[in-house]
């Protein structure tokens, strides 16, 4: 059973160190991503080590290290040449979960540069670029001169992430994926934080999203991944905030991707739902703190126009018409209440899977996505509803898709005869500092 | 984050129903191992399953399906058309482990048949047909037609176990080997009785060693192994029954292939090592038992000389000549006792890893063995010495293996001026039956 002794580690006495509960050194961790980038350590390896991380924890020190050797695999980039300080913004995920879209113009508009690294939807919750793809000739994919020219000029940047961040956490979260290894909070939060470390910002502020539509479904483990997250910018010299915001009905009235754009803009025009406009304030309010800026009230700014203005020429940098008509879907049908009352609930995981269901999200990384497709909310939690008002439409360009889309709407709303005596759940649940 | 829904089973929720400490059913374990063995579970979906399992454990009613499904997965041996009883017997691998050698000629010169499938060495203990193979001419494969026939003619057969018993548990051995998941007493158990079964032997006695020299350290775990071995032979219709002994010391004079079988021949001829003798006799007493056959003391049949009757004619049903001398290493050199005393100690491991390096096991299932490497004891724990006194005796082919091999015995055995008040351990330390 001895195995042959190697100069260095082996993957085997790294697996064997963590499933026996021991921590990981310094050198094991180094050597273990780097071998897994440079394929030395086999993926049923790395994924046996990954769930004997899953099931036995890594501590502070172990996750930093783990996190930085991730940082290490690619490369780094480097605003430190912009005249303006940065700030970024991570959420989790949620439904109708489309706060970028305003709040990185919104920030720039306040004088603190935005440079946002995005992703794809995958599942039941939106991409940002899924989004912003369905503005008539807007790109995601930029040179690094072109994101720090526009950064410079523009001040707020969306784009695609390339594949020099971070290689190592791009091909262990493909593995985690199919290895039931997704949900282990160290691993969660290196995969998030080396990639928002080698962006460069300077400043990040996390919207770790709490509910049956988040992928944390209750307050103590969004708590423990806030927790970590901030542990681990904060060991990497990035000043980090998180809060913790309710996704247990959807944020605003719209879950889809032109559908999101297209409230995003009424945000910016000084309107949109309360909901939307109240995050996006408390995120930007937190983004201009931890980037040193506190002479600028976003709110003037939504006011005056200017974080308007920031959209335009951002969506315009990157080839987008901020003035062109958004695609709109095919096809609707609308759902309706059954009796006349409040309506007590609207669930946001049955909203989000009705609207992927639609063609708004992708169930492979290969899929399209539709521009048009998604679900438009007409009553929120705590609304008074007559029988027969509509509740929702769901819009699509194929109608084939309305029957498995309602079907994950059943049970996912209420309609009570009598009001209910709790008051609404709060937006913001929490906030975590260093 | 929500998987594309298939029809049965994927891997994913088998994974994780493990990961998070439920029972798997029978459906998702037949399910897991027959897409494992086809390929349609992945390597790095295996290693996860299995490092869920190494942390959070099976029960006895997954355990058996486990071995259940392993066992389906390839052909099933059947000698019930054999005119008398089956009954094989499996060590958990020590040093100086050559007792199946005298057992199974010696079972079956008492009228049980004996069908061992066993396998070659890797590491510090050797493999049985390793040792086999030192007999000029004699030959490890057989096909099923010539084993029943040797079966029925000589009552005993020890060959190479085809690659059609088990195949599931074959592809999972070499995965666990390489991803820190041997050590799980579930998998462990599984393995060693999805082959027995399948094999198709009607008896089956364990020897599951404990001590330095074996793969289970404490009595504790060796019991856990035991008993889950027992139950899954006993679910699965085989009479079964477990000893623990001692491999805190090497079994006998001798470790190394050609040496060890010249020791079983001086068994067989009625002499060899006190605890060689005592060993087999234990196990072929257990094995007649369990075959139900208790009219005839094994004793006897060293005694009288059939046990050795059988041998020859059991080595020479494959080819092999047993009255030809054995190969005798090129090179050898003596380890002396430093000062007078009592030999207090000789440590298996350390033995076994001398006899390791010095040629007689393998690193890779690849490399070969040399016939006349090992080791020689000339004196066992309790034994008085002399300074100066020839304590073992290392054979190797090659006297550059020296260097690395005295090296592993340093600390391996101890000589103390006063003789220690402690009785000798014993050799035979529990009995599992079910």
């Amino acid at each position: 059973m001895e195995s042959v002794t190697s100069v260095g580690h082996d993957a085997v006495e790294v697996i064997t160190a963590k499933r026996d509960h021991a921590e990981l050194s310094g050198s094991q961790i180094d050597w273990v991503i780097d071998a897994y980038t440079r394929g030395a350590v086999a993926d049923e390896q790395m994924s046996a080590l990954a769930m004997a991380i899953l099931l036995n924890g890594m501590n502070r020190r172990e996750v930093s290290r783990w996190t930085n050797a991730m940082i290490e695999s690619g490369e780094r980039m480097d605003f430190s040449a912009l005249s303006r300080p940065t700030a970024d913004k991570h959420s989790t995920g949620g439904v109708g979960d489309k706060i970028t879209l305003p709040l990185a113009p919104l920030v720039a508009a306040c004088g603190v540069a935005v440079p946002q690294l995005s992703g794809r939807g995958l599942g039941h919750t939106g991409g940002t670029l899924d989004k912003l793809e369905s503005i008539p000739g807007w790109q995601a994919s930029l040179t690094n001169e072109a994101m720090m020219d526009q950064l410079e000029d523009v001040g707020a940047v969306i784009c695609a992430a390339g594949s020099g961040l971070a290689p190592a956490d791009k091909k262990l979260y493909a593995l985690r994926d199919v290895t039931g290894t997704i949900e282990a909070i160290s691993l969660i939060a290196s995969s998030i934080m080396s990639k928002k470390i080698a962006e460069g910002t300077g400043a990040l502020v996390l919207d770790v999203k709490v509910g049956s539509g988040a992928f944390m479904k209750d307050l103590d483990r969004a708590q423990e991944l806030a927790e970590t997250m901030v542990a681990l910018g904060t060991d990497a010299g990035v000043t980090t905030v998180a809060l913790l915001t309710n996704m247990s009905t959807p944020l605003g009235l719209t879950a889809g991707n032109a559908l999101e754009v297209r409230e995003s803009v009424e945000v910016l025009a000084g309107g949109g739902p309360d909901d939307v406009v109240e995050l996006t304030l408390a995120l930007a309010r937190e983004m201009l703190a931890a980037a040193g800026v506190d002479d600028v009230d976003p709110a003037d700014r939504l006011r005056d126009g200017s974080a308007m203005d920031a959209w335009r020429r951002m969506i315009a940098a990157q080839g987008g018409d901020p003035e062109a008509r958004l695609p709109v879907a095919r096809e609707s049908t609308v759902v309706r209440a059954d009796s006349d009352g409040v309506l007590t609930s609207l669930d946001a995981m049955a909203v989000g899977m009705a609207a992927w269901r639609l063609g708004a999200g992708r169930a492979r990384k290969e899929d399209p996505v539709q521009a048009g497709a998604g679900v438009e909310i007409h009553a929120k939690p705590g609304a008074a509803v007559t029988q027969g008002q509509p509740l929702l439409t769901l819009h699509s360009d194929d109608p084939k898709r309305f029957e498995r889309a309602l079907s994950s709407l059943e049970g996912g709303w209420e309609v009570s005869a009598e009001r209910l005596a709790d008051t609404p759940d709060e937006l913001v649940l929490g906030r975590v500092t260093a």
